[in-house]
């Protein structure tokens, strides 16, 4: 874990005045992380990281030379077309970056004029993923939805036995995430109703969202080496925000026995910026089970975790159609109610051996609170598109429609810290390929 | 699909005279890919293609400029630590590079001289995995296995009604895949006995291995394009031997409901050359369903699939232990019963727009066939540890133990065509981590 430090107090202010905005998500206290370069350019994205409404171009402050050592060192990794080089540094490297552009960001540093050279309005740039996605792990940990779920695939077995002991995960795609602004048709495949005689193909007619949290590794283990608990946090890079698009009905037909495969596999999206935990050091929530529940096996049990583990971190979703542009909001929930937490995720998914690497994205599973107007995804909303959802201009949805667009955002908020946000994450839906 | 040339040619023989031998697995029919340095060196790996009992240095060869155009191009392309610029080249490019070396390395070839200098004894070589994998899917392709499977796990419900239908396959880890030689501590994990009151941790107790076919992607295909299965056969590279490891425990206690996970993620490993499907077209075998299965929806059929979809291969399977390193078979089975064709994955795979990169591989799933000696996993042989194997020193095995090293061999024979061979899988397991 990290330790609160000069980066995180609330009254520092930066020279970019937008980033003192009170609205803004980038404040000098979050300073995340992305792949960026001119919109409509045909230059080499590079890293940047927000501040205020601007970027800063990593690559063009790392030619200044202003920072020494690590800092510097970090810095270079930033500047090319992936961040996986940067991730794969240690803690140690991405705090002293952190600290470096907190200090040369600040009101009255005397870098302001070298460093205003580098930014770029992010209403001028476009982004790409912020690495290369390695292997893709998406995790089960909201047992809200799983419940939820579970009760409209399995009614007399919703939530099943292995839940409160296993972070429950499964391998997904990697090749289909995009970052966000990414459109997609809609997918095609087998979809057999429980009376149908036989399947018939032909475009998914359940198309879902789910709100989700991506967590990033930075540094990776070795093949056959676990990680401990108490390490676990060392492990994650940053956060971002996730929408796992899913196929309902492709799914219900193909899951068994080994899990969800093309109902997942057509499309995800995430919000273009990784928010390091470093930043997310003041959100940080204690951790525990219901006490009637399983408490976790010793190997996924630390102080700090019980502690610290969670986040609290707001998530929100809205909708927009292609005849209403305003968007209604669909949900907001919170990644501290999640049954297990992403140094849970992390050392389970290592405990067997498996080599976790720089560039891992996994995805915490959609995040469902326990009450009305926390729930994740439209499967859950709508009761399987028994009870439609309706939106600001009195259309209803109960699944997606082509033209939708999904926008998820999130923020933290405490009292005696500075709010940080994580942008968002948009993507769309055209017709399906026939 | 390819069509029969002058590099199939039975009577072929090469001036590497071990390339001639009857035993060989590598004439100058076969000419499959690998990556490759000198043993121990710490040389760049770098393409070779192997012939008789020698590797051909690629990345040598590329520096004659002895070929032209594209054999040449591809050639350039195989000079790197990687295959995956080769691999996504197209099949006219792969093909010509096969014509150029095949023509080079036939007996009189005026390029004897100079390729002779490029040679480098298989003994004296270590491999590395073939191209950087990217995304790894594993299907269930064998019905027989599915069915065996099905029967322990679910006894009243061994075959899922949608198998018959749907080309069965889930996400796998792509990052624990390693080259032939690799080794890994027995996987540790939650374990809980069917009356166990609650899981426990420790070591596997129940670890097998699983004889599978390894389909490597070439070129692939943009995201929301999916793929014809009259194209199918475009997208694939080549094959090689792959052994799936698996944790039956842990698999039974976190299977459900999102599919293997740590069960499966703790190691796979693959045999370092990859044969390709222009060397493997005089082993095409015709494909069909049983006459009282549903037959295919018509997106998993076509004519050319029907005719040569299946791949006449025979799998072996070989165990050594700490105390006894001659070989005892545990099977032999073959691909061409499988339920689903290697094209048929390709194309159920992308039906739903995901788009397949070069370097992905997808595992045909575990190779059983219908009778006693064709299973391809411990599981299915032991009836799940109820009937231990008998190996031919008198030691049994119900499941696998410390020590233990599994080899899969396989080969494509037949009237009229020279055979071809794969080489070797060979992998052994260290005790826990604890």
């Amino acid at each position: 874990m990290y330790h609160l430090n000069e980066t995180h107090d609330p009254s520092l202010t930066s020279w970019v005045s937008s980033a003192n905005s009170d609205d803004t998500d980038f404040p000098i206290q979050n300073l995340p992380f992305a792949e960026f370069r001119r919109q409509g350019s045909s230059e080499a994205f590079r890293g940047g990281v927000a501040i205020g409404d601007q970027v800063i171009d990593l690559a063009a402050v790392a030619k200044l030379k202003l920072f020494s050592d690590l800092a510097q060192e970090a810095l270079q990794a930033c500047s090319h077309s992936t961040l996986n080089n940067f991730m794969a540094m240690d803690k140690a490297a991405w705090s002293a970056l952190r600290l470096a552009l907190s200090t040369a960001l600040q009101e009255g540093a005397t870098e302001q004029a070298q460093l205003e050279n580098c930014l770029i309005a992010q209403d001028d740039v476009e982004y790409s993923l912020p690495c290369e996605i390695k292997d893709y792990t998406d995790f089960y940990s909201s047992i809200h939805h799983a419940t939820k779920v579970g009760s409209l695939f399995r009614p007399d077995n919703p939530l099943l036995p292995n839940y409160k002991w296993v972070p429950i995960g499964y391998h997904g795609r990697a090749s289909s995430i995009a970052v966000s602004g990414q459109t997609f048709p809609r997918p095609c495949g087998q979809l057999k109703a429980a009376d149908d005689e036989a399947p018939s193909f032909g475009p998914c007619k359940r198309l879902d969202y789910e709100v989700e949290v991506g967590i990033f590794i930075g540094n990776g283990n070795t093949l056959g080496e676990p990680i401990n608990i108490e390490d676990a946090e060392d492990y994650i890079f940053g956060l971002c925000i996730l929408n796992d698009w899913s196929a309902r009905d492709i799914q219900a037909w193909e899951y068994q026995p080994l899990g969800p495969f093309l109902s997942k596999s057509f499309a995800s999206t995430i919000s273009p910026w990784i928010v390091t935990t470093e930043a997310l050091l003041p959100f940080r929530s204690s951790f525990s089970h219901p006490e009637d529940d399983p408490q976790p096996l010793p190997y996924l049990t630390s102080e700090t975790n019980s502690q610290s583990g969670a986040f609290d971190m707001t998530l929100d979703c809205f909708i927009t159609t292609s005849t209403n542009q305003e968007e209604s909001r669909l949900s907001r929930s919170n990644f501290k109610h999640a049954y297990w937490t992403a140094g849970q995720m992390v050392t389970h998914h290592a405990i067997n051996g498996c080599n976790l690497q720089a560039g891992d994205l996994l995805g915490s599973g959609t995040q469902s609170g326990a009450n009305e107007g926390e729930a994740g995804c439209l499967l859950e909303l709508t009761t399987a598109g028994k009870n439609p959802v309706t939106l600001n201009n009195g259309e209803t949805r109960t699944f997606l429609e082509d033209g939708d667009t999904i926008i998820m955002r999130a923020h933290c908020e405490r009292e005696g810290a500075r709010r940080i946000g994580f942008g968002e994450v948009r993507s769309s839906i055209l017709p399906p390929k026939l």
